[in-house]
């Protein structure tokens, strides 16, 4: 499959005429040249489209793109294309059916996505949730994340996260675990593993789901490249759930985007001695976020209403629960290891002798109460299961 | 001091007058033969004042106040005002200067307080808060319990608990450890230690503040005491931290009163795997709750505001961490071990070789490049603390 084509059925007429191939070749070449969120380059190529913006920089148009200069005479898009092939790693345009619409809400969507993998992007992020968090993990947030992340994917969503040590690779391990894929969102290039230690993770990723990248292949991870890569994971996905993440900690700026994008926020709480709970506590006492404990809680706020609803947590009911006042008065004033009276009961319970008979036949019915020869003592009581 | 007398000073013109003498007369009677909240004869008070209100019941007016006949039989209002002097437990109603106004915002408030202590209950309750859990609390509870009401006292905050078993006590003991008052509400009698394994704390408790009580002396605590006594707790403060809760948790209570006497509510996270923190999440979740992990950020939601407000958390600074897009961008591109040429900078920022070399200075002036021979690489970095 050449990269020039767009992967499985595409949109519209004009796919494989010559202005797409020229887009997709202009989109290529931008995010060889030009950084994500590039302040400066980003606006030209929102303003003339990817094709006229790609001419301008390329030709350092009136001297105004000197900063791609380096790069766009390095540049060989032939040879970038046939590297992607060789390493089967496709390029999405915005129009492909693979595209995500969901990122056209960014103020600056990226120019392509470079993605490894079997699954169909636009597919799984239609129900899809971000699970992020703290690399520095504790053992609680790395059980938790990879709960969440495995009760989520078997109710059918796709975990979208960043393969980070700690919360990110707890995540996409949950969701690998329920056979279920997952897509993990790159701050470099799709080629490049990183961290190194998760090669073999990231191998499993794109078997059952995606690797995806904004930057391109060969790209080294690089700290605005992981602040653009955030903004993807917000944005591909209906919400964010943060499961451990210190007060400065990247997941915030996940939480950022998602927020400018009326993405649905939720965090994890956990002790308040834990520092890796401490951004999460943040964001609740800001009320920046929801507070989940469960999958079932998170499917319930992102996916459809009506159902995925939570089934709503109770303690344990005890019989004397249900009792009206009146028995519950009576039942309260009775002893369990002695009888009393009903004179005594009266007093005890400040109710008339009328009241403490209705109340007495009331509880015996229950079998909360029962009369012995000298009076009324509490009996054990049907279970109300 | 005689029960007939309030403590200290008196509100109004009328304090020793026979009006009042009656009134109180009456509100001790009421207390004795009325359980709190009792549906039936807690109308009756609030129609007909006290003194009406008790004439009725004492005569069982109409026949209506049948349920209160065997208490008033038993009842001898002068016994009960010379054991309480005996034990040096004092009558409050409203009207008296140590009567907290703030129990008029019930609609039930109590007929009178039966207080047991050295403190002032109105002074020591102006500035105060709840902090209620659950009894079976956990080594985690105990503590956060016991380090907020620490943290509030010596922020000059009254804690104000029910000395139960678990964060109750544990509030109680953090306060006291920090020397300053508090106030323990009892279900019973506040001459009926409970539970009793608590008499020596209770009595701390007495020594330091105040031990209170709507049920008069010798009152057993009974579930529906609880109830009631749950929502003196609500009353008496500005706000209640539910610092450990199951789903069935009597804070639970607590807090349904505090929301209804528009107090502000605040509960403490945990682990999602604690079923004794299940009630604060589920409360945090319906957003009746405001997330709240130490003394500091419960004092600025009780406290007035701007007085007392929390330190804003921050994590660690990095140096880089204020750079501006440029020498960042640099700074990123710099590797720490090997040096680079001016070239290869432009080409792996993505930046003009003028910006390169802008960045460069500005990083070198932080402390955070160095020129070699060959090239540049990364330096240490000044502290920017």
């Amino acid at each position: 499959m050449s990269a020039d084509v767009p992967r499985g059925m595409t949109v519209g007429e004009h796919v494989h005429s010559a202005d797409r191939v020229a887009e997709r070749r202009a989109r290529v070449a931008l995010s060889k040249v030009v950084e994500p969120l590039d302040p400066a380059l980003g606006p030209v190529i929102l303003e003339h489209g990817p094709v006229e913006a790609w001419d301008r920089i390329r030709d350092n148009a009136g001297g105004r793109f000197e900063r791609a200069a380096a790069r766009v005479r390095a540049l060989n898009v032939d040879q970038v294309l046939s590297v992607a092939e060789r390493l089967r790693i496709r390029v999405v345009i915005p129009g492909d059916v693979e595209w995500p619409s969901v990122l056209d809400d960014l103020d600056y969507p990226p120019v392509c996505l470079w993605v490894k993998g079997s699954a169909d992007l636009a597919s799984v992020v239609a129900r899809s949730v971000a699970i992020v968090g703290a690399r520095s993990a504790t053992p609680y947030g790395v059980q938790v994340a990879g709960e969440i992340a495995h009760g989520l994917a078997i109710r059918g969503f796709t975990v979208v996260s960043g393969a980070a040590f700690g919360i990110d690779v707890a995540a996409h391990r949950g969701a690998l675990a329920a056979q279920v894929d997952t897509v993990a969102a790159m701050a470099g290039g799709v080629d490049r593993p990183y961290p190194a230690a998760h090669t073999s993770i990231l191998r499993q990723i794109e078997e059952a789901g995606a690797v995806i990248a904004e930057s391109p292949p060969g790209a080294s991870p690089q700290r605005q490249r992981f602040l653009a890569r955030n903004r993807l994971i917000a944005a591909l996905t209906p919400g964010t759930v943060v499961v451990e993440a210190g007060l400065r900690s990247g997941s915030l700026n996940t939480v950022g985007h998602a927020e400018s994008l009326s993405r649905v926020v939720a965090a994890v709480p956990g002790s308040v001695y834990s520092p890796t709970s401490a951004g999460c506590h943040a964001l609740l006492r800001d009320g920046r976020a929801v507070v989940v404990t469960d999958a079932a809680e998170c499917a319930e706020l992102l996916g459809e209403v009506g159902t995925d609803l939570a089934p709503i947590r109770r303690g344990k009911e005890r019989p004397r629960d249900d009792l009206a006042e009146v028995p519950r008065r009576v039942f309260d004033a009775l002893l369990s290891h002695r009888a009393s009276s009903v004179d005594r009961l009266t007093q005890v319970a400040g109710l008339s002798a009328s009241e403490v008979m209705s109340g007495l036949g009331h509880l015996q019915l229950q079998g909360l109460a029962s009369s012995t020869g000298s009076g009324w003592c509490r009996a054990t009581g049907r279970s109300s299961g």
